[in-house]
């Protein structure tokens, strides 16, 4: 889970460990992982953007060392390190290419730079991407022949796991599960990415503010009325409490965006039909430990159940995420385990 | 090419050769394909689905050994069979479930008793996913990391292939692409499945009579009112004919057509990002040797490049089929031969 301790120690581990690391707007995450996919240490560092590029990969090989030393652990034995960063990139390049929340690293070469400051072989992968393979590794994935990841925030992130295989898509766009069509008419929602219509203009942290706005500036009562007038900023988390509370607007606004979330997948179900949907990332109104978490995500499988083939209605797992914001170092040391494992040299585990 | 005689003899192929076999509601073609896809000989027998399974299971054995044998070959020397089906199917489990052009096949272990009758190991897949995989081994997606395939008809069909990967997904649904959602509103068009606002609700060669129907009602001027007055039924065909002589209706029926295809095209694209975007089947509106065939797809890559992510706009390719009704046989001995080489003791070429 997400901030838990460590679940074991190195001496308890299965050989070979592999590190991930994760790369946000703020922070970089990572993470030493043995085998089966367990956390032995994990550390977060600053991004410091703003310093460039070869400044932070300096500091992501530092630290890199640092946990695998501090583990007890010898870097030369780590067969592989997995790196995952926001889009876009070219992920066969080894290249970043303009990720908006990394604008002073566009175009950095930035695995062949991990790779020779801290000396092993580095895989790339796309940050969404790699959430998804942690949980189909180690999450709530496991056991599923194929999975279909979504991460709901800002925006609306996915990725499409099959096997082993993460599908990164032939020019590094694959899983963008935030850009499936709804409803393809003029009329449609605008997106942040400039097109309508598509899910990430319906379910995203922005949509449920701009729709809930609409709700409020069309008149309905609600008690959202009250927090804005104190001086608060309508966000989804203010949302997600006043429908806790049952207003109605807001409950209103949770249960529409899993409805359109749940139109959403029916789309990846017919498209991919994986063993199992996950739901992740902050905006899952409070996820499984909360109340309106868990009617959040009965209404996406009442849509689910609603539209698609029958077969996938009834056999298709739609669930939360399990690793938190720990599943993009972990699936991105899987995606380094898995290149180890498929290598000509590699263990044949 | 679709009918266009097999392209070598049998001393001219590369080894290993393969058989696939592609069985439809009508006939069941079959061919022995070499290990590079090139066909070596062909044929085609009738599925006689009313005779039962076992019956036709007998003949398709027959046929195998008979195309092996005249082309001088040996089918002990023939590492495996492919076979492709209609769905509804459980792949892993090698059955038959409920395939409406089957009807009387129902619940057959159709992999089993094929592999029993004729001695060989039987590799099964679904028919749209072999076709597509066809197009991606030695078809218009050769060279691409990964394909989808959509092929048109009185339904819309699919297939994903990444690599040597054929998307059969968890439920043997994988590549069901006719039924991503364009349009989630309660008024979108009836999709045969039941649902609402499917690609092949609008894109099928049934969506296609069904618009014109309206238009027709509508009272729109249209010179396919002189054929039907002649007694012909409303098909694909008189409108791709009316639309050649510049029907407006008629013409803005396939343009439509077109633009409904791009629309769900550019959903597939954000989800799996292929190289290629492969178009086939029987209503392509005479496809690439037409004019306006050419017209169609120009309109289908239009709608690409209005809404599709600018990178993908530009590199994707969206292409007609190149094998017309030959990509099920060649895909399912292409699976085959999949299967072959991935095995232990399969050659690592």
């Amino acid at each position: 889970m997400n901030g838990a301790p460590p679940s074991i120690t190195l001496s308890q581990a299965q050989s070979p460990c592999f590190v991930g690391l994760d790369v946000g707007g703020t922070n970089i995450k990572l993470g030493l992982v043995d085998n089966l996919g367990r956390t032995i240490a994990r550390q977060t560092i600053a991004t410091q953007q703003q310093d460039g590029p070869q400044a932070a990969v300096e500091r992501m090989a530092a630290a890199v060392r640092q946990i695998v030393q501090q583990a007890g652990g010898s870097l030369d034995k780590i067969p592989g390190v997995g790196l995952a960063t926001p889009g876009t990139m070219d992920i066969p390049a080894g290249k970043l290419l303009q990720p908006h929340n990394l604008p002073a690293w566009w175009g950095f070469p930035i695995r062949e730079k991990l790779s020779a400051a801290c000396g092993r072989p580095v895989v790339f992968a796309n940050d969404a991407n790699a959430a998804a393979f942690g949980e189909s590794w180690v999450g709530s994935g496991q056991g599923f022949l194929s999975i279909v990841f979504l991460t709901l925030g800002t925006g609306v992130g996915g990725g499409i796991i099959i096997g082993d295989l993460s599908v990164d898509g032939q020019h590094s766009h694959g899983g963008e599960c935030g850009h499936v069509i709804l409803d393809y008419h003029d009329t449609a929602r605008l997106c942040p990415c400039g097109q309508r219509g598509h899910l990430e203009a319906y379910a995203s942290a922005q949509a449920v503010v701009q729709r809930t706005q609409e709700g409020l500036e069309a008149g309905r009562p609600s008690s959202l009325r009250h927090r804005l007038a104190s001086g608060e900023g309508l966000t989804p988390l203010i949302v997600a409490e006043e429908a806790e509370r049952n207003d109605e607007l807001a409950l209103e606004i949770v249960l529409e965006t899993a409805r359109y979330l749940g139109i959403g997948v029916v789309t990846l179900m017919h498209t991919v039909d994986p063993g199992a949907v996950i739901l992740g990332g902050a905006m899952t109104f409070g996820g499984p430990s909360s109340p309106l978490g868990q009617r959040f995500l009965e209404r996406v499988r009442q849509e689910v159940r609603r539209r698609a083939f029958p077969v996938l209605a009834e056999r298709t797992s739609v669930v939360f995420a399990a690793l938190g914001s720990d599943a993009g170092y972990i699936g991105a040391a899987g995606i380094a385990r898995a290149a180890h494992h498929a290598a000509p040299g590699g263990s044949a585990a």
